[in-house]
């Protein structure tokens, strides 16, 4: 628990963002067993925490495991609910992942690809802060949006 | 080969259509081996028809092999191909199956979807005879440049 202290800051605001908590939703969804039934959400979302010290000790070449697919898939999610939720509209998330760890996201409003970006090594994947993950989003979030106002009859409007 | 010559007529008019041949050139760009090198276009579609007494005889529960899968991405590849010669814009084809059989087909013209197709019952996949393949395929491209006409802008035109 030292190790995690220090990874995150308990008092983060990033915690109380709408984001963080769509997060946290997400994990709990994938969540079968109950195990993070008694977690906090410091604990839930620390498997997302990615150092540049850690990611040093992560090979180059590797195959992504199960979790970190899951994991994946939770960020994803999140955003395009965090899409849902500011435009009305349902976003719904197309994830493939190959072995190999290669894959390629798409997030699809309507008839509109509202995000379309190319994985590598997903074996690495994580953040050096929750700020920095919260910044991923929003980015792709705010890029979403405009995408949507500029095209608001494909994407259903 | 006296049952390919039941299942396909050697003078059918499909072969002599743009999409016979692009979905041919799709077949030779997959046999790394050459294996189809000196086949018939006849012998190289036979695969994708599956009449009905065929389709009766396969199980309806099944996984579907490597094989079936590079058909359906061939058969998909071959119409993204037709679309962006229609069109003049890339087509950009995301087909997802999962190993139970199951599946989605997603072509992508600019940030338009212009296919979003959800597969089931993968390992059953065929045309009861050629015209029908080339009719769902006709009919696919059809719909496709539609949404583009409609959709212009978010196509990228």
């Amino acid at each position: 628990m030292a190790d995690e202290a220090i990874l995150m800051d308990e008092g983060d605001a990033v915690y109380n963002s709408d984001f963080a908590k769509e997060m946290i939703r997400q994990m709990r969804a994938v969540d079968t067993y109950g195990t993070y039934d008694n977690w906090t959400p410091e604990k839930i979302l620390e498997p997302f925490i990615l150092t540049k010290e850690m990611k040093r000790e992560i090979p180059i070449i590797g195959d992504p495991d199960e979790l970190i697919i899951s994991r994946i898939k939770v960020f994803y999610n999140a955003i395009a609910a965090m899409i849902e939720k500011e435009c009305g509209l349902m976003a719904s998330p197309v994830i493939n992942i190959t072995y190999e760890g290669f894959g390629r996201v798409i997030i699809i409003v309507g008839k509109l690809v509202v995000l379309d970006r190319n994985l590598r090594d997903v074996h690495r994947f994580g953040f050096q802060d929750l700020s920095k993950m919260k910044g991923d989003a929003d980015k792709i979030l705010s890029i979403a949006l405009d995408i949507i106002d500029n095209h608001s009859a494909a994407a259903g409007m």
